[in-house]
């Protein structure tokens, strides 16, 4: 089987997996419990945050645990509306679900109001119409994320963030596709919020984490034992933070040598799509410029096109056709509908790994020239 | 090391490390991909679900996996206020903090008022007073924990849930210290809300779930991808929900077992106890009637007694002072203060599991002979 979904999720790094079930036999305690086998697991858990925080170039007290990205967005959208007053809210068409749909329940419930900026047909933020849109309100939250997890397109977060600083307004970024994949540095860039996901770099499921500037104050989303300094009650998933952990330091440890190697694994399989389908569009800014690990194909329109994804799979080849974040992802994509894609042709998604070759991509080739 | 905190959490059962281990090797497929890996975690998720809602004798549509318990609990209380219109809620001064806490939140914010039934002396629910409070409301909720985590009182539940019923109410019942304890029923007792944290019975942190009877219908607390059929957004944590299933069979496999040992365990650890202290008193139920894993002692005022946690711990006998379940638990207990304990006394929770034995027992109290 050759995994080409890898912006979905990630298999998990053996030596995550190596210290996750080490924690597992030897590392029971309840962190807020003051005997020896609770201040053990404390040390885990603060361990872990200092190399995260470390690795972001931000304090460990503006690291918060969590359980997913999805929660950690929707900690930061609640918080901002009920806690910091905002009311304007803007975003684009193309986010992921665990932002539009927070943000259109909220918007049902007469709590915010959501501007979507303007795209350009490449899927790329209109910053004149954001800029539009920030003049608006005295204060608002802007919403985009890093990487888009369809077309792989990345947001000037620099510019991003200097507009907002501009006029006066907070912008959570959400980072859930790049974080591992780049040096993010959340400080310098003026974002008050960013979101992690730690089983898209390696990392296991069930564990995230929120960036949150230490000058932010909200609520939290979960009310209990006080955990994660008051910002996150449950007691600690203990083996999924130091999981986290560890493959945010391999991601760190290796990233220009994974860029690079991702980056020519993608343009391997452009060049290889090219000299076999004359008819084919990539989506986006996938083929060029966007995340290095995705690559967005619509495929000419033929009798077998509405198949290629389940012939793919039959020959062994895991690829995706939308987000693969959503239940029962065989929806049409709202990323592709917005940026004006040809929605008659079958769209691909094919998303790399560290963990790909280029024999894969080969092996892809020819299974896609006999499922055409 | 002797660990006698069980009720704070347990260690994972080998069987569990060694399902999870497997998983996280060979399933890491987004249970939302359509291709294989994705129905192949899907299975495994669904095959979990059933075997929980099994052993339940509840329907599989009735089991939400949360990341804990606390989420789970929130989840019911912000459900029942904003989307059922409950405005009554009854609970009790001695439940956890995931309740107490969210609780707080709510009716500050004059979302709902929060009626504390009375108790006696030793902790329990007056019936008579659940019932005028009852009276208060044509809709109320009430919110009563199965176990007493601190003193491991146990609730009438059958009673409670009758006269819930009769009064047109709601019955969250929060099951975290019974889950895997007993073969709890939550059909069958008028019970519309149960929640459960799978590190209370030798299961993974970071993952439990919620019952939810199916004519109830609230939203989620997270929006996103829609996982958990629109209930929990989020990709799901596999290993942790393939854990939480293995652990909880193997509960539900060995209980009788396990029940009679571990309450031989306490009685031995009573008398034990007595044998070697005069002035002692056995807070709440947990001498004779409560949950067989929890037992709660007052000890007699000493120089030394102040530091008696502590230097138990440096024996290497791990127990708790209060619920370890809230951050940082040096503070004092709501719950022993609640039932009108002597606050003056030092009281230590010692908590057991199958994992324990007599001989360390006996080796605990040749500890407090000497420390005391």
């Amino acid at each position: 089987m050759i995994y080409f979904d890898n912006a979905a999720t990630t298999p998990l790094d053996p030596e995550v997996i190596e210290v996750m079930s080490s924690v597992m036999k030897n590392n029971f305690g309840n962190p807020s419990s003051i005997h020896t086998y609770g201040r053990e697991a404390r040390v885990l858990i603060e361990d872990a945050r200092k190399t995260v925080s470390s690795l972001l170039n931000v304090s460990p007290s503006e690291i918060f645990f969590t359980s997913c990205g999805t929660e950690a967005i929707n900690m930061v959208l609640l918080g901002c509306i009920e806690n910091i007053g905002i009311k304007n809210i803007i975003t684009s068409p193309i986010e992921h679900h665990a932002v539009l749909h927070t943000l259109e329940h909220f918007s049902h419930a007469g709590k915010c109001n959501v501007h979507y900026v303007k795209l350009d047909s490449r899927g790329n933020i209109d910053q004149d119409d954001l800029e539009a849109k920030l003049n608006l309100s005295d204060r608002s939250l802007v919403c985009l994320m890093h990487a888009n997890n369809e077309i792989g397109n990345l947001l000037p977060v620099k510019d991003i963030g200097e507009l907002s600083k501009k006029y006066n307004s907070l912008f959570l970024c959400d980072t859930v596709q790049t974080m591992g994949k780049f040096r993010n540095n959340p400080g310098n860039m003026n974002i008050h919020f960013a979101a992690c996901s730690a089983h898209k770099f390696n990392g296991p499921k069930g564990v995230g984490f929120l960036y949150m500037n230490g000058d932010m104050k909200i609520d939290p989303l979960l009310y209990g034992g006080g955990q994660e300094r008051t910002m996150r009650s449950g007691t600690e998933n203990i083996y999924g933070i130091v999981g986290l952990s560890k493959a945010f330091e391999i991601a760190h440890g290796n990233m220009d040598a994974d860029i690079l190697y991702i980056k020519g694994l993608k343009e391997y399989m452009v060049s290889s799509l090219k000299s076999i389908i004359s008819d084919i569009a990539f989506n986006g800014d996938s083929e060029e410029k966007g995340l290095h690990t995705i690559l967005n194909v619509s495929f000419p329109r033929t009798d077998k096109s509405e198949m290629l994804l389940y012939s793919l799979d039959i020959e062994g080849i895991a690829a995706s056709g939308g987000s693969a974040c959503s239940s029962g992802s065989i929806s049409e994509s709202h990323v592709l509908k917005a940026i004006g894609a040809d929605m008659n042709r079958p769209a691909i998604r094919f998303s790399f790994s560290k963990f790909n070759t280029k024999a894969e991509v080969d092996e892809c080739i020819t299974v896609l020239k006999k499922v055409m």
